[in-house]
Order: C-alpha cells, then sequence, then structure tokens
C-alpha cells in the first residue's frame, strides 16, 4: 500500500476505495492525474520506466495471519476496521507496560522512535530523488542526526542533570566543552558535505541536504520535546501522547459512523463530523484522565536530580500548585441554582491542572490535526501512501506520530511558561561553577533583594566581608 | 553576471574569461554542459522555452560611471582588478566608520545584511522552481523569518538584558511569555502554510518550505551568532569578520600573482597557493590587530546591562584574563638562545588572547573558505553565477558573507566555551524571578558551599531562619 503513487496508474488501492462517502473529492491518484506539477517530472522522471517505482519505500500491507483467518470473512470495510482495532488494542497496552517501566524505558522509546521515523522519512528521500549513486549521502544524514542529537539531548542532560554531572570527574568536561564539541562535530559534517559534491549531482546533493536537515527539525527536535515532557512528568507526555491517540481514534470512529462532510482537501478520508466529534471527546477525556492521573504522586513530580538525597527524585516531591485542590467561587448564577435545587454551595474544589488539561485538549484537536495534514501534503507531494509498513493499517511510525511532534513542542512551551516554577538546583548548578569571589557577589546581591523583602536582615552577612 | 546559468549558452561571461589561468577546468558553463542531473529538467524545463531564464534574479555588473571612466583604458584583468579594491577599500572604510558609531550601529548593520542575503536566497528558490503562481509563499517565508528572528533575538535579549526588562511593566510580560509567544507564532505559520496548499503544486510547495527553513538555518541563526559576539565585545565581532575579510583578499591576491594548483573543483578559480597564502597572511594579520585592538577597554568589555549603573556598561569593566598581560616561561631552548645572543630573559609577557586570535585565524583560514565552497556548490547547483549585484565584482550580501555565517557560529561558541566568565548579572535575574522561598533555599545553599571553601561563617546566615 505504500507505495509511490503512479501517476499513469488508474488502479485505486484497497482502503481508499472502501469508504468512498467519506472522500467525495478522492479515489485514489486523485484526480491529480491530471497533476501537471512540472516538479514531479524528476522524481517519476520520463514516464515508468525509472527505477524509482520499482525502488519505492516498502510496503505490502502486511496483516498477521491470526487477523488475517479471522476477519477473512468480513466485508472489506469491516476488515480494514476491525485490524485497525486490534492493533490500536495492542499499541495501547504496550504503551502502558512502558508506563509501567518509568521514565528511563519512555525516554528510550522515544529514542527508538525517533531512529525509525528518520529512517523512514530519509528513505522516501532517498528514493525520490534517486540517490542511490550519491557518495556518502546516507552516512552523512544519519552523521547529522547523531550530532543533533548529541546537542539536543546534552543539552537537555545539563539543564536537567548538571549538578550530577559537575561531580564526576569525567562528566564535567562533557559539561564544559558540550556546545564546542557540537559545533565542531556540525562543522566537519558541513566540511564532509563539500568534500562529497560531485559533478552533475549538485543540486541533488544540496536538495537532500536540505531534505535531511528539515527532518532532524520535525524528528530530532520533536523528538526532544517530548523527552523534556518525559522529565517534566510523565503526567505531561502521558496526557499528550494520549490526547492526540484519544483523538484520532474518536475521529475515526465519529467520521466512520457518522462522516458525511469533507473537512480538508489534503485528507480527503477527514471529515467535519470526526474532526469535531473528536474534539468533544478529547475534551471529555482530558477532564477524566487527568482527574485519575493526578491522584498519583509518581505521575506529577518531575523527575529531577535531588542533592540532599543524591539520586533522583521521583517519589518525594513537593507537588507543582496546579496538582493540589484549591477552592473556586462559583458564578452567581451557578449558586442560586443550586441552591433552588437544594444543593446550597458557594465554592468548589478542583484541580487547576483541569483547566490546563481543557486548553491542551483543545489545543490538541484544533490545531493537533494540523500535524497529520502536513504529513498528508507530505505524503501527496512525494507520492507515498504511507511513510512505512509497520503496523498493518497505521502506515509506518511516522504516520502514527505526525501529530505529536506539533503537541509536544506546543505542551512543553505551555508547562514551561504556565506551570513549572524556577528550579533552585538547576540555578545552583550555574552558581557553583562560578569563581568563590563571584559567588559572594551572588550572595551579598541576593541578601540585599530579600531584606528589601523583610525576609532577612544582611548587616550579619555583610560583616563577614 | 548572477543569472541562472542557460545550459545551452556556450557563452562566458566577461569576469571568468580573465582567469583562466587560475581556472584550469572552468571556462564558464564548465563542462557542466555535459551535465545530466536530472534534478535540472525542472529548473530549466522543457529547454529555454520556459520563463525561469528570463526572470533570474537581476544582476548586470553595473560599475559606478566614475570608476567605468578612470578604468577604461586598462587591460579587462587589471580593469577588474581595479574595481574590486576600490570597492574593497569603500567597503572597508564605512565598516570601520560603523564600528567607531557603537555596538548598536553594528547590530542594525547585522540585522540589515540578513535582512538582504533573505531576500536574495529566497529569491533564487522563487525563480529556480517557478514558484510565481504559488500563494502565500513570498509573504510565508518573510512570516517564518519574522519569527525566527523574534524567537532568536528574544532569546538574547533575555539572556543579555533580563534584569533590565524585569525592571518595566510592559516588557516584564515579554520575559515571562517570549517562548510561548514564538511557538504560537510558529504553530500559526505551519497551519498557514497547510492551509496554502493548493493541489498541482505540492511538491514545489513543500520544497521551498524545506528550501525557506534551510535558508533561516542559515540567515537567521548565522546573524544571530554574530550578533551574540557584539555584546560580547566589539574586539570579537571585528575580529571574526576582518579575519574572514582578510583571508578573502590576500588569498586573491596570492592566487592572483602566484596561482597556479588548482584547489577545488567546487570554485576553481581557488588555488592552493591562494588557501596557504592567505592562511598565513591571516595568522600574521590576526597577531597585529590583536595587539592594537587589546590596547581599547571600549572593544575588549563586554556589552552587559549594569545594575548599579542603571545602564549599559561599555566603558568601565573588569578585562577578562586573556586581555590581562601574563608572563610566559620561554622554554629552556629558547632562553640558551637569547643568552648566546645577549639578551638574558626568562619569561615574555604577553596577551593570553593572542593565542586564542592565532588559533581562531587558522581555523578562519582552513575551514572558514568551505563557507565558501559551500556556497559554490550552491551557485553551481542552481546555475546562478552570483547571489545578487549589489556589490560590482563582489555579487550580492550572500557571496561576501557565506564565510561569516561558519565562523561566526565557531567563534561565539570558542568564546562561550574558553574565554567567557560566568556572569552573576544574568544568573541574579533569574533569581529575582523566583519565589522569595526559593530565594531563600538558594541562598542558604551558596552559604554552605563559601562556608566549605572557608570564605563566610554561615551561622549567622541560618539564625536567621
Amino acid at each position: 500500500m505504500s507505495e509511490i503513487r503512479q501517476r499513469t496508474s488508474g488502479e485505486g488501492d484497497g482502503a481508499d476505495k472502501q469508504t468512498p462517502h467519506l472522500s467525495p473529492s478522492t479515489g485514489e491518484p486523485d484526480s491529480e492525474d491530471s497533476d501537471n506539477d512540472d516538479l514531479h517530472d524528476f522524481a517519476t522522471a520520463k514516464g515508468n520506466k525509472s527505477p524509482l517505482v520499482q525502488a519505492a519505500p516498502t510496503g505490502t500491507d502486511v496483516t498477521p495471519e491470526i487477523l488475517d483467518s479471522v476477519t477473512k470473512n468480513m466485508s472489506q470495510r469491516w476488515r480494514s476496521y476491525t485490524i485497525r482495532f486490534v492493533l490500536s488494542i495492542c499499541m495501547i497496552t504496550s504503551f502502558f507496560v512502558l508506563l509501567y517501566l518509568g521514565p528511563i524505558a519512555l525516554v528510550l522509546l522515544v529514542m527508538g522512535i525517533q531512529l525509525k521515523c528518520f529512517s523512514e522519512i530519509i528513505n522516501i528521500g532517498y528514493v525520490v530523488y534517486r540517490s542511490q549513486n550519491l557518495p556518502w549521502f546516507r552516512t552523512l544524514s544519519w552523521y547529522f542526526l547523531v550530532t543533533a542529537n548529541y546537542y539536543i539531548n546534552g543539552e537537555m542532560i545539563i539543564d536537567q542533570f548538571g549538578v550530577l554531572l559537575q561531580k564526576t570527574d569525567f562528566l564535567i568536561y562533557f559539561l564544559t566543552y558540550h556546545k564546542f564539541i557540537s559545533i565542531s562535530l556540525y562543522v566537519a559534517g558541513i566540511v564532509a558535505f563539500v568534500c562529497s559534491l560531485k559533478k552533475k549531482y549538485y543540486l541533488r546533493q544540496f536538495t537532500l541536504f536540505g531534505y535531511t536537515h528539515v527532518t532532524l527539525l520535525v524528528v530530532a527536535v520533536g523528538a526532544n520535546f517530548l523527552t523534556r515532557l518525559i522529565f517534566e512528568g510523565i503526567f505531561w507526555f502521558f496526557l499528550c501522547t494520549s490526547m492526540i491517540i484519544c483523538n484520532d481514534i474518536w475521529a475515526y470512529l465519529f467520521g466512520f459512523f457518522f462522516g458525511k462532510t469533507p473537512l480538508i482537501k489534503l485528507s480527503p478520508k477527514k471529515t467535519w463530523e470526526g474532526y469535531i466529534g473528536g474534539g468533544i471527546a478529547t475534551l471529555i477525556y482530558s477532564v477524566i484522565v487527568t482527574s485519575i492521573m493526578v491522584q498519583y504522586d509518581y505521575l506529577v513530580c518531575p523527575i529531577e536530580y535531588s542533592l540532599e538525597k543524591d539520586g533522583l527524585s521521583l517519589d518525594e516531591c513537593i507537588r507543582n500548585p496546579v496538582f493540589v485542590l484549591a477552592d473556586y467561587v462559583l458564578p452567581k448564577s451557578v449558586q442560586t441554582l443550586l441552591n433552588i435545587v437544594g444543593m446550597p454551595m458557594t465554592t468548589i474544589q478542583m484541580y487547576p491542572i483541569t483547566f490546563h488539561s481543557m486548553f491542551l485538549a483543545a489545543f490538541s484537536s484544533l490545531i493537533g490535526p494540523f500535524g497529520g495534514f502536513f504529513a498528508s501534503g507530505f505524503k501527496r507531494a512525494f507520492r507515498i501512501k504511507d511513510f512505512g509498513d509497520v503496523f498493518p493499517g497505521h502506515g509506518g511510525f511516522m504516520d502514527r506520530f505526525d501529530c505529536q511532534v506539533i503537541m509536544g513542542a506546543f505542551m512543553y512551551t505551555y508547562v514551561a511558561t504556565f506551570i513549572r516554577i524556577p528550579n533552585p538546583q538547576k540555578l545552583l548548578t550555574t552558581i557553583f561553577a562560578m569563581q568563590p569571589e563571584e559567588q559572594l557577589t551572588v550572595l551579598h546581591a541576593l541578601c540585599d533583594n530579600l531584606q528589601g523583602k523583610g525576609l532577612i536582615d544582611c548587616n550579619s552577612v555583610y560583616s563577614l566581608r
């Protein structure tokens, strides 16, 4: 299924034909048959003789045998639906197992997904630009991925565990020279790229250079936001990923049963009914899942290195105020109403996080799908059906994680801006790295500031100067 | 001159023909005539009938009239040389005027150059991918440039002038919500891009999306590194830019007079003689210019907001140790030698910065030119002669600043890693933004640390708890 679309091929593939009522404007090669985008000339190069189409990303839509035998008597539409359902259950179950295994397992999961997504996207570029003869292209792409990960994750580790790194003789060098090593690695990559430039392939090589960098932007930066969310607390990571999954599933279900009005030309199978239904379901889901997760310290506490315990502090933490019950005064009208029905109340106890979750749910259902539309557009541009064929009926990894990138970036920034409380631990790392005289400067400035607030008497400190 | 190279055109343009001995492998359409890179098919699309070639970036190699009349009796080679020389002198003079005007003028200069470079590169993409009919492409490109600049420069301003921002009622919001505003702007850009996707143009639009992002990476990030260098001290900015200019000029001169051995196929006019001669000249230049600049506080002091003075502290500063004379013990062999010639010396006084300058000079002459090769490769890939025609004989802005990007990034990282001393001012910004209780936590942790070093007695501070 996930093969480069052949322009001259009139055959639609199964999946697209099964749901014609959902996609009035589609019908597989989706009237792009009349497409005159000259850019495609280089992709399909001189008709169909090119090796491009044959060498397209593998994709056979393999269905596990057991599923195949169970579903063989169903109609095509219900069969595809059942397969998708079973696979979804499997994926969700494995996700919960990883959640139980803890933050390190989740970070490894994100890393693994990143590698798979990168490889899927790079392979498409490799095939579409027919770069089989290009020297070093694959090696360089992966080199840039390693460099980008070294830099981005290094920055994150320093942010998160700087104090720990400073305690070891070896890692202190990593801490001090991290940025310098990163830029040196990157410059070496540029030099290697320039040296690998081969006459007759310049444009192709520069195009792939750009392609690799945009892929890095999406994949490496996207994965980093998700990893940072894990460190902010498993709650955030779970909320982010599960809201997108929930929205996907409910939008699919609403679309499947009620879908009539097409939403956007890019994804002919998406309908307004699915978009709205998925949004409402996600909003409800966010309130329920938040009220469950908020009970567990294991989920809501950020993962930080604790100076006192000399270890990771996951289970003992002071909760962020958003995870603590607060009193909210009810609007006058609601108070009157409750009085009438015989339940006099003026305030209500709620977790402030509930409101944040609802806002994020709204974002994930209104804007999140644009990540999917972006991916759809990309797939159409490059004439592929799916990014890969890992999950029967689901496509490749990138097909499942297209919306996670945009959601992860937005949610992490949201948490960093509106939720996170400045963390003294990280600051102390920086302060302890300074010269003692400068530490004294900081101490005295801090004393002055706190004295100004009437919290401390600084004279006793000054007397020690 | 800066027009898309016509594959079928046999005519070389003037400049290339003047120096045939420097470029044995060239001769304008540089044997790429036999090029079979299919990717070019979409650029030159169906021969020469396409509007592409006509609509190529403007470029007429205009020479100012006065220069024209003075040089009209010279031979082509010397004429081109004289024009280039006079223009170089003008450019260098204006640069010194800006240097005199101070850091703000320099920042504005960098900003202006950034805009011009971005517009040059984007125009090439616009023409090469024949995107005249693409809805919103230019608007979106500039929108992403504004967003990238808002984010990158905002981060820099917060780093540099956070304390100042916190003092004003209005700018504190900018400080607090900066990252969130940035990601929201960016997500809005992605949504707009998805909405602008137009059937038949998908591949072209995605290609240009990638093209814009890579341009942003080069231009906006490059400009930001240079701006940050200005804040680290005008010394660094001047050293960075002038070393590249010096290397350019001397490599050109050495190549012009002694050049025989071609260096790299990408830039047929570059020779080993120029590369090595330019390198040696830059090394000597770096020592001389450093020993001059190091005399002026105006140049070596970082530009920071001073809490005490409530203003920018440019003229009153404690010099970084690298700008202070230090004694270096001479090697035994040199001591013996000096004894023999009757100049007994065991130590020598030098500024430590001299060694740093020499290392950076070596980088700028060995690796810096790869920025130029990269740009050459890009120009060949897109079949253009120059990025623009602003400077007769010099091409466009991007032609002059191709090496500055790589050098700026490397030098800033070098300064941040090996030169800069942690600055208490920036830390205090962050500390003062915290809750008073957390400020107390920091105070006590800091006290403990300093007590451990025997610098302070913390009991007096603890008694206030």
